[in-house]
């Protein structure tokens, strides 16, 4: 890899910053606080790092002003550190090679329109009908099924799948493994058998939504499954058939969202959270890791499900234990009351 | 998408039905109760939307005779709504292309044997010694491994992966992303570093099952791991190796299932539940989403662990530090105890 | 498949063994205690198992001396039986065609270096500047982005993607579906929407790790998440961005562990569990199945979270209403002891 080397004054062009310190010296990449590699930009968002503020040898700090003065290198100061950061860093990402057109070794189907400032990855396949928007990557090994739109500037990693008539709107983000339109879990027994309930609706990903790796996002059975503009996904994460997600909701890794479940915008789901089916989560509801929602959320929020943090297992032993016999305790103490009571009379 | 017609009496022809209203109704599509499209089937099964029955616009509803008195349109009256509507369906399922043949682009190995009515998709890969039987679909991108055999009328989507020996029955459906027959978790440790332990065995998968997206099934470690007839899997499943799956139990996503578990027939186990290595569960057990199975389960019945539902997370707190003083309030009612003991005698 | 035949004797060669029986007896395969093919090998470890000693048929059984007088057949005497077990085993893996050299139907670019022992499966892709080592394997389909780098001897399953810049040490093993390198879940809010945070470090997965099928481990923000030395990770696991695991650590099905967590050497993490982000837990540290790690760990121990093990969900409902009335229980306690206060003073 080349290294890139930029002078600070360069990577801050259109933000609304102020710096304190040399604006001149050269940025090489981007380090943490702890570690503060010189020439070297890092930032201070989480309260959890201050502690290694004024040791950083880093070369420049993006924090907020009333961190500033604590700042000993020079110091991008900023009302939304994060933010800013992150559009400094962006001059850093690498330059991948994605040559426009199809390569040789990718199959596609003859009626399938794909716009000319499009690359599509070697072993790709895009199938009948499929149509490819203006400057979309496709990566290596993807299956793009019949019918399905991509709008422009998406970008999917190598071996995603795209079932039939899914739609992916533009500026989309798809990494590797991801499956989108697979038939949701509809099954109806009959006789002690079960049968196939045919998934005819499709997904519809909006405008702006970023879903991470080996995701799998099931298409309606009925109407559709709707990822709103916005939405960010973490990964191994499962939407389950006619499951409805509102803008700007974003969802951490592992979360389990059962058919039919409908949640809000500006949601903040925790990894490993499972999501009853048939359920409504509202908007702007955040619920912490690990939790198991088994019914509709109406108040903005924060939920959580279960009790206990994590303990050693020997005491996990006894307060499990001792849970199971508080219908003792409950007795005991109806019958002392009983029995003062008629002390006292 | 071409729009598919047909009139309500050629949805019914085979199944055990009466219609009250208009049986010559064209139907093109389905839709919900609440949505109620116009010239579209739909069905009442679920109770909690029967408030949406009396209002409904849809051309016809499959429900029960019970129901159908408060129909306000036309009426498939049965004793399956879910089974009926899934049969009625069906008959809006899109046509893919699937030319029979191997692609162009496909990979199969001289000593493989392909039906000739299969069709094998643009860049799979089809291994030595393969066997794949009649109207097998294979997808786009899907690996078959040495010596697979595959029964008649089964289908892979695309990116399925196979490994070498894997067993598949007739009629079953796998979904992208799946990885069946991968080695088991099997590590020994000697003098401070894993050895892996080799899995010998492979995986069967019975007729009539079908596989969600993104699952992983281990092969066996010694014997194999066995997927029973008619079971249904959806996304993101863990089978660990030498697991037995019993007939037609069906499983919702994110489930765990470690090594050596033996889960009986008629199972239903909820999404994001977890079975312990080496336990049984017995025929005819429901399990509830997220619980955790840690022992052998033998009795028909609904099952559970945990404690508690969804709260907010002040809520939480509280009873969570309640809990762990339980051991100081028991202390309490023994001493109340012991001090109403001396005062009555 | 043909049938592979040993001398007992030829199983144990390298081992430090003593045979107790027959050492010439011809072994053809493995199987359980329970089993007991004939002719076959299998081995005592976990004494769960020991009830099938006795009656067992097995050709011979691999077990500690201790064991070794109740064995009715050939025995196989050492200290650690599963690890001798897991040497005499290996023999009886299949011999997979893995031809050396690159298929015809993979895309290689022209710039990626590839070792002449290397074996390139059908379809696979090879991006920009890769270096793949000595008898590496490439599994059908796989994707390796531009500058990967993987070291001799190493193994990729099919349908495996490998991320840019990705470092994979020696004798690596990685199973179908994994996913290596994606961005990290960094996303900061502005103004009401998601803006992307660069992840600009990669992956580093040192020698000898095996990671199971469909995991997803992500590239760092900044520097990078690192698999040290002999790791041992199962099916559909999530690892966050910068993420350090510490050598010898073994991992279960399904674990999900956030970003910037730290673990340490020698832990044993079980199945389902989940561990929050930015939070170190220490070395020779296990975490039980499906526990949920909020905080940092840092003495050796086991630990788990929530409370009560699996029941019937009748009894669930009458714990989890009881749990919530604890704080009334309290109050009547309280009660309790100031009225018997008030009466004894």
């Amino acid at each position: 890899m080349t290294v890139k080397k930029f002078k600070l004054c360069e990577l801050v062009r259109d933000l609304e910053v102020e710096i304190q310190g040399d604006e001149n010296c050269v940025i090489e990449g981007v380090t943490t606080l702890e570690d503060g590699k010189s020439g070297h930009l890092t930032f201070l968002n989480n309260p959890k790092y201050k502690k290694y503020l004024s040791d950083t040898t880093a070369a420049a700090v993006v924090l907020t002003r009333k961190e500033a003065e604590d700042c000993p290198v020079t110091a991008v100061i900023c009302r939304d550190p994060y933010f800013t950061y992150a559009k400094m860093a962006s001059y850093f990402l690498p330059e991948l090679e994605r040559e426009e057109g199809v390569h040789p070794s990718a199959s596609v189907h003859s009626s399938a329109q794909v716009d000319k400032t499009a690359s599509i990855a070697p072993q790709a396949v895009i199938s009948k009908n499929a149509c490819i928007g203006a400057h979309v990557v496709i990566g290596g090994g993807c299956f793009i099924g019949e019918g399905v739109v991509i709008g422009d500037h998406t970008v999917l990693h190598a071996n995603v799948t795209l079932y039939h008539d899914v739609k992916i709107g533009k500026h989309v983000i798809i990494s590797s493994g991801t499956v989108i339109g697979a038939d949701g879990f509809g099954i109806a027994k009959h006789a002690g058998v079960w049968h196939k309930v045919p998934q005819l609706g499709t997904v519809i990903i909006e405008d702006d939504v970023e879903i991470g790796a080996n995701c799998a996002i099931d298409r309606g059975a009925i109407g559709d499954t709707i990822i709103a503009k916005g939405v960010k996904l973490d990964n191994l994460i499962q939407v389950g058939h006619n499951v409805q997600i509102g803008a700007y909701t974003a969802i951490a890794g592992c979360v389990g969202i059962a058919g039919s479940a409908t949640i809000g915008k500006n949601c903040l789901i925790g990894g490993g959270a499972g999501i009853a089916g048939h359920i409504e989560i509202g908007d702007d509801i955040m619920i912490t890791g690990m939790t198991a929602v088994t019914k509709s959320l109406r108040n903005p929020g924060i939920y959580s499900s279960g009790v206990g943090g994590v303990v050693t297992n020997k005491e996990w032993q006894k307060t499990s234990a001792r849970l199971h016999r508080l219908n003792s305790l409950t007795e005991k103490v109806k019958k002392l009351e009983q029995l003062i009571k008629e002390m006292i009379n």
